[in-house]
This record gives C-alpha cells, sequence and structure tokens, in this order.
C-alpha cells in the first residue's frame, strides 16, 4: 500500500478525519487530498465581504495537519476503485493504494432552472479564497443584490451585505417563509423583522424566472411580474451531495444523491468511508434521510470514522442527526436542534409544546439585557425531548447545545424541569425564571392539565 | 387548617417552590412569609454598587407570587411545630397551620473572629435594599476598601468596586488561592490575574487578626505584620444555613448545621420540607455534606419540593449537588461544575483530565472574539464525566450548562468525543476545534496511551 489512510477532500469532516485518525491510530501514515488550495472556513464565508478587514483571515491553512504529521496533496482526484486495495487517480493519473479510504467531498452548489445565470454579476457560493475575494470586490461596488434562496445562507449574506450603506439588499424565497427547514412559523418571523429592520427587502412565497441584462445582470424576474433591479446575484438555492467518485466507483448511492453509510460511517465496502455533506443524513427521530449539511454534524461524523477506521473501537455510533445550528441575524442570535413543532406535525409526532421567555441577565435592567425566547417540543407520553428552538442575545449560540446534547442523551421533560443549572447576573438568566427550565415547566403544565 | 401550603422565605428558594406549588396543585392554598419587605435578587447584589444605575433595578418585588395567587405576609417567624397541624408563629404572636410547610430560610453570613467588627464602615452583605442603599452611598464616598474573603462574593465585590477609579481595593483570604473552592489553581491564578489587572491588590494565604480605628474603621490588620489603610470593610468569609426554626421544633439538624432532608426535600417530618440554603446539601458524587449555596441549586430543590408536595408524583429526585458556577471578573467570564483535579485528588478519584482551547468565534480574527479554555475531569476507567471548568467570553456563562447537564445525565468521554453540537462563526468556536470536544478528545488519548 502506498498510504495506510487517504482522505479525499480538505474541508471540516476530511480534516477532523484526519486528525482523529492520526491520533486514534498514530502509527498509521494519513493522508488528505484536497481539490481546493485556497480553501476556506465554510461557516464563516459570509462574514468575508465586511466584517472580516481582510477575506485572507477567514483561510484554513494546513498547519494543523503538518503539525500532527498528516500528509497533504492539492489535486483533484478523479476517480477511485474498490479492487484488492482501495485505489486513488489523481488529475496527473497517478495511482495511490491505501488500507482505509475515506470521502469527504462535499457537496456543490445547485442553480435554479432559469436563464441568465451565466452573466457576470451572478455568483454562487464557492469555498476558496480567491472565489470569495471576487465576490467581495463585487459586494463593495454593488448598489443593488439580489439574493436567491431564503435559507441559512442567504439570510447571513442578506444580514452581511445590508451593513454597507446605500445597499440595496434583496431576498427571494419560494416557500412561504424564510430559513424554514430549521424553524416554526413563530422564529422565521422573528428573522424576517430582524433583516428588514436592518433593511433587506424580503420577497417570499415567489421564484426567480429569469436573470436578465447583456454581458452583466441588470435585474431578476419573478413569478410575480415584479422585476428587482440587480448589479449583483447571489445564488443561495440549494445544494446537492459529491458522490460521483462513489458512485463511479460503485459504491451505493442513495435517493437523495448522497453516499450510503451505515452507524461508523462506513460505505457499502467495509474499507471505504464517507462523512459530511456528501455521506446519508438520517433524521434523529425517524431515522429518513435529510439535506442537513452542517459543519457541526460533518465533524462529530469525522470523529466517528476516524476513531473507527481498523475496527469498531467506540459504540458511541451516528444515530443520526440532531441538526444542530446556530445563526445571527440582525442584531438577534437564533438556533434550533432536533424536530420543529411543524417537523412532528408532518411526522405525526403526537406532542406538547413548553414556552418561556426571559432576560439574559437578571435583573433584565443590566446593561446590554436582551429577551431569550426558547420553545421546546417533547413526546406527549414519554416526556422525551424531541427539539428546541431559541433566539436572544449571544448566549443562545451555546445554551442550545445543553438541548442539543439532551436530545442525543435521551432526557425527559420532568428530568429537565429541575435541572441544575448555572446562572450568573451577567451572563444568564435568572435561576428563578431561566427559559429551558420554564420552558419544561409549561410542558409538564400541559401534560397535566390533559391528565 | 389556615392554608394548604406555607413556606417560610421569600429568597429564590421560597418564591419558586410557592410558584411551582400553585401550577402544580392550583386547588391548594399558598402562603409565603417572609421576614425582608425589601428583598433584592441575591446574586445581582455585587452590581447594586456601580453597574446598576440605580439599586431598585435589583429589587425583588412580589408581582410573579401575586399575579399566580400566592398569599405574601411579610413577618419574623418566632417558632414552628410539628404537632397535629404543622404551625408557624409569627412574630405578632398570630399562629397559623397548614397542611404542608416549606423552610426557605436561606443562610446568613458569619463574622471572623476579630475584635472592630462594630465599627463604623463596617459591612457584611445582607439581602435586603435599605442594606445595599447604604453600602453603595459607603462606596461611592470610599477610597480604600478591604473585602475580607476571596470567595465569589468577595471576587465579584472587589470586581465591581474597583471599577470607581481611584478606588483602592485590596482583598484577603487565608487560603493560598482565591475561589478554591470552584476551582483548580489554573483558574484561580487565572481569576486573581485578573482582578490584578484590573487594580486589585490580592492578599492570600494571610487573615485578618483585628480591624482597627475609633468609631469608624482606619485599617486592617493581618497575621502577617501587614496594615491596610481601610476606610469601608466588607466581609464575605462565610455563611451558615439558618436551621434554628427547625432546630427548635425537633426536626434534625445535620453536623454542618443545614436541616437534614431526604432527596425528596422533606426533613425527619414528612409534612415538613426544606429547601435552599437552609436545607441538607450532599455533593453529586460523595453524597457528603456540601456547603454550597446556589441560587440554582436552590431553585432545582424548590422544583422538587413544590412538585412532591402531597405525594411524591416525579422521580426525579435531587441527586446531590453539581455546583454550577459561572462568574465575570476583570473581562473573563469563569464557570465551573461537578469535581475539580483538586477535589478528586483529595477523595481519591482516579481521573483522566482533558484540557483543550480555542476562540470563542471563527475565524479567532473575527471582532470580539476572546479565548476559551475548558478543563473537563473524567473517571479513568468507565469515563463518567465528573466535572468542568472554563474561562473565556461571556458564552461560557451558558456552555457551562452542557457540562452540568451532561454530568446530572451520566455522560461518558466517548459520547462526548462524537456529541454533535452547534457552532457559528459569530457564537462559538469552530466544530473543528470546539473545547469541550476537543477536551474529550484529549483525555481519550490519554486513555488510550495508558492502555
Amino acid at each position: 500500500m502506498d498510504r495506510s489512510v487517504i482522505i479525499v477532500g480538505g474541508g471540516p469532516a476530511g480534516i477532523v478525519t484526519a486528525l482523529t485518525a492520526k491520533s486514534v491510530h498514530p502509527d498509521k501514515s494519513v493522508c488528505l487530498i484536497k481539490s481546493i488550495g485556497d480553501g476556506v472556513i465554510p461557516c464563516a464565508i459570509p462574514y468575508m465581504i465586511h466584517t472580516l478587514s481582510d477575506p485572507k483571515q477567514n483561510s484554513m491553512g494546513n498547519a494543523p495537519l503538518d503539525k500532527a504529521g498528516v500528509e497533504v496533496i492539492t489535486s483533484k482526484v478523479v476517480s477511485i476503485s474498490d479492487g484488492e486495495a482501495a485505489t486513488v487517480v489523481l488529475e496527473s493519473g497517478e495511482q495511490l493504494t491505501c488500507e482505509r479510504l475515506v470521502l469527504a467531498t462535499g457537496s456543490q452548489p445547485t442553480f435554479p432552472p432559469i436563464p441568465g445565470l451565466d452573466k457576470q454579476g451572478v455568483f454562487s457560493i464557492r469555498k476558496s479564497l480567491s472565489s470569495m475575494v471576487a465576490l467581495r470586490e463585487e459586494a463593495q461596488k454593488a448598489k443593488q443584490v439580489v439574493i436567491l434562496g431564503g435559507g441559512f445562507i442567504g439570510a447571513e449574506f442578506a444580514d452581511e451585505l445590508v451593513k454597507k450603506p446605500g445597499t440595496v439588499v434583496q431576498i427571494v424565497e419560494m416557500l412561504p417563509k424564510l430559513l424554514a427547514g430549521a424553524f416554526d412559523d413563530d422564529f422565521c418571523d422573528e428573522i424576517t423583522a430582524g433583516l428588514v429592520e436592518a433593511g433587506v427587502k424580503v420577497h417570499t412565497g415567489t421564484r426567480a424566472t429569469a436573470i436578465e441584462g447583456n454581458e452583466r445582470v441588470e435585474a431578476v424576474v419573478l413569478d410575480n411580474g415584479q422585476r428587482l433591479p440587480a448589479d449583483l446575484v447571489i445564488l443561495g438555492v440549494g445544494g446537492k451531495p459529491n458522490s460521483q467518485l462513489a458512485k463511479e466507483a460503485g459504491l451505493r448511492v442513495t435517493d437523495g444523491g448522497s453516499v450510503w453509510v451505515d452507524s461508523y460511517m462506513r460505505t457499502t465496502d467495509p474499507r471505504i468511508f464517507a462523512v459530511g455533506d456528501c455521506a446519508l443524513k438520517r433524521d434523529f427521530f425517524t431515522r429518513k434521510e435529510v439535506p442537513v449539511w452542517l459543519a457541526s454534524t460533518a465533524t462529530a461524523e469525522a470523529r466517528t470514522a476516524g476513531t473507527n477506521l481498523y475496527g469498531i473501537r467506540v459504540l458511541r455510533k451516528i444515530q443520526g442527526t440532531v441538526s444542530a445550528f446556530s445563526t445571527r441575524i440582525g442584531n438577534r442570535s437564533f438556533a434550533s436542534t432536533g424536530m420543529t413543532r411543524k417537523a412532528c406535525e408532518s411526522e405525526y409526532f403526537r406532542i406538547v409544546v413548553g414556552e418561556a421567555e426571559a432576560p439574559d441577565r437578571h435583573p433584565g435592567t443590566l446593561p446590554g439585557a436582551a429577551k431569550i425566547r426558547v420553545k421546546l417540543v417533547f413526546a406527549n407520553r414519554g416526556g422525551t425531548l424531541l427539539g428546541g428552538q431559541m433566539s436572544g442575545g449571544p448566549s443562545v449560540g451555546e445554551l442550545i447545545n445543553s438541548v442539543a446534547i439532551a436530545i442525543q442523551m435521551g432526557l425527559n421533560v420532568r428530568s429537565l424541569d429541575t435541572m441544575q443549572i448555572a446562572t450568573h447576573p451577567l451572563l444568564s438568566s435568572a435561576p428563578t425564571v431561566h427559559p429551558l427550565i420554564n420552558a419544561a415547566h409549561h410542558a409538564l403544565a400541559q401534560l397535566r392539565a390533559s391528565g
């Protein structure tokens, strides 16, 4: 074998697999092959436009890999095969064999089926420094930006772009609400209100039918007849897993286009693993395939794969994704994990919903206090925690992780009601009214009332 | 019976017991008797000095109790008895009987055995608006403040008092480190460095032997011979449970002076409950009595008592306190829960310690980023999470609660290593290096190395 372990892909999933593999199996040679030489931290891409003074600050260098002794090759991989040894063929034609192969090939943006996508000034989001430097230059000149897609990429870009005074920013989303996949309508509305207050124009329930202009984009036409003038268009309408290499090698690919994996991230060939956006994601509660592509899910998968490359050492498997997610829009933070009320209804889960709100400092008169709002969803018999959504100040970015961990550990509403938590006047809600606990209490009151 | 439920004490434990009792047993009359008419939110007392523009902003009014239909009586309780009906005797001589009695009588400051405590300008911390207004007035005039006691009350007061330019603030702690009860030495040192940087003078390993002056305090004399000039002295050397009423009524009181309670907060008379600072606290892992008086522990006990007044309805018992605690000193936040390395060593727990640090935003070049440092302690065989300590930006105030909840649910290091958490560039560390996960990873690497 040329290498013990080869990892294809240099995003968070690939990097964490490499670091974990090297840490758990220090005697094995680990090689990471990445196609993008100037990679960036994916989650922070929107903040390369204005918030970061220099886009290079978001570069994802090789230092952690070098330090761990991981070999890094920058090349496109043109094919893999699962013959006697797993084999990787590079762009140059060079072939590398290995004992264990990990696919961390990520996802790529999809495009709406409309004319005009090839005009100058139309950008999809690519995870390289050069493409983002180009977009930043356009954004700094742009007067009228239209963003197609109102998921978190679209909302974060809108929030960032509108920071430059004089820029008209508009979002177009075909669903009735923004971020409808992660939140119930009440939180979607709060997010929309935050964007509107920041100056963004939001168009929901409509879709683009054409991008107009000569060489350069001039407007986006909507199916409701509106024509939105634009000198910059950003596409954030969705993505698809990069599973072509796996498919061509004969590995199983799901209906959703992901590389099929078991609970330990093994493909149909147990020597070949897949992690991150390219790998099958199952919902934590239904085990149905879900298109949830989050770096935090990807890195958890990467740790599982990296640990178990040479046999299942740790029985902690990926039971499914809890879609733990946070963002900041306007001057509010939002976070979500597990099932929304909406998801429970469409999947026929019988539930009780607890809601609570409180200032995130105590007393609420302390400088800088913001209102936290928490909504928790529980199964209405056993009381198992199914999901949580929240908005508030920056602290919800970590508060959501109490909920994410509690879901993964099977927390019950009655346990949460008497859970001990830390509180401090300058850092959190009061212990008497903490919304995490009070949302459980609110749910319990309903369970008692319903007998 | 005059009342269904009587609660003695108007602090967080009493209030939450009353609200829970009324919520779970809406048909029962609930009466709360409090001795302090102008109570304040205890945790925020230090911030009544400068941070709050008006100390009244920290008042704890009766509004939540009134709204829930809880009767409030302001009176000292001079005795209780557990005869045929539990009886409470008020200062006026009036007697009230009830079906269930809850003692939430709190704790009171203790005093060092030194001369001069009666001089003007010497203050202990009382939980009333009037006493805090008096201290605030003194603090605004004071030029030289000496604080006796380097626990969290002393440290928070020092941090607050030094905000007034021109004030010399000194802390005296007899132990070798500040906050030695909640943190290992490395975190104690970081807290001390923060105070010193803010301008506080810290004296450890020494104790006061006298407070000097004529009518008014002029200096504090230490056992190392130093004489610290002072026009204001604040006492924060400790406290003791208010268990006198219980003791006189023949209820069992522990060696530590607390009202003995079972796992459901019942005293030796099952009709009489005790919650909060006056009630026995057991360590979560050793079940030994510990002097941990936190509002967050108290309110968890209050919810358990309020739910189970008329029979054990919820088998979620208080298994012991995890001492979940956070604070802010200088420009850093600190938090702790469960066992420290030091506590494990003195209790002969065999452990492995995982440590990690990372910026609390990603990339760390984002404006406002602070370094988070996390230390987790695990049992070295089963890998059960025993405790966590951290420092960082404000987000550690909620990050600690992931650890507190995980301890209460019995999380294992291997599960934490592959736990899914939410991350966002503006709100948290990167998913590739989140210190909560990486501390687990660090611990696992040591477990592997030791076979």
